[in-house]
């Protein structure tokens, strides 16, 4: 596990930075009760320090994740030549009695201003009491293709 | 964890069959050797059975799933409103001295025919040996938010 500094250093830098603030969903990986893997998409807040995520606290996924905190997630492009920034952490969970702030800012991220608006009207009665997730990195991986592999993918880009 | 039937039902919906032939990249998730979860893109191919895919022998994640071979993946769009195929299942792992023979059909669906042909080409050195993952799926799920909320998904998409 990296120092604290080096993963701090490392969601700073510009491909980190863009994954942060892009509307791609973070893919969640977490242990089921069972104690076999789960993932599943997930809008993400970015603090500058902690990822904020907010769900439905009735929900099979904060059952499991009350018990067993360590989570692993991944933002990464769909089109080629890849970029994807991956974490490793501890979450807290915290019950919001309404709509989880960080959950809203996604909204609006994520759909627009207005249509954020709209579907945060629409989940106000029927989501609360929502879960707030907050996940603290502990290791942080940056995966660039194209950094990776300039050779290669300049090769493989200009095949037509 | 459903019947057979159902989980192979379930995979020939519209929304699955979507999904299985479209080019957005796996999220896989696994046990790393620690026991904490691991998550990463990967590109699938779907042969009607089973996910194959493929990877460097020599990896982390080839040592931590040959040891526990349960895994997790979702295959989701990354635009509102989302789709998202769910499967849990087991993995098997066969060493391949050369490319395996569902990476290249992923290369080039991923990448179009010249530009997979290409990158295959490069990799063909460099790569191997490579394992090839078969995951059998135990258990699906799919998730269509404009078939879960048709009224919310219709409000939200009418703003402007």
């Amino acid at each position: 596990m990296p120092a604290k500094h080096d993963t701090l250093a490392l969601l700073q830098t510009p491909v980190a930075q863009a994954l942060l603030h892009s509307t791609i969903p973070a893919r969640l990986a977490y242990t089921g009760r069972d104690g076999t893997p789960r993932v599943l998409p997930i809008w993400f807040h970015w603090t500058g320090e902690v990822f904020v995520l907010g769900t439905r606290l009735n929900s099979a996924k904060i059952q499991a994740l009350s018990t067993r905190p360590k989570v692993a997630l991944t933002i990464d492009t769909e089109s080629f030549p890849y970029k994807a920034l991956q974490v490793r952490g501890s979450i807290e969970i915290e019950r919001i009695d309404g709509i989880v702030p960080e959950y809203e800012l996604c909204a609006k991220r994520y759909l627009g201003e207005q249509r954020g608006q709209a579907w945060i009207a629409q989940l106000r009665q029927a989501f609360p009491p929502m879960a707030r997730i907050v996940v603290r990195p502990e290791w942080v991986g940056i995966l660039d293709l194209a950094q990776l592999y300039p050779q290669v993918i300049e090769a493989v880009m200009a095949t037509e």
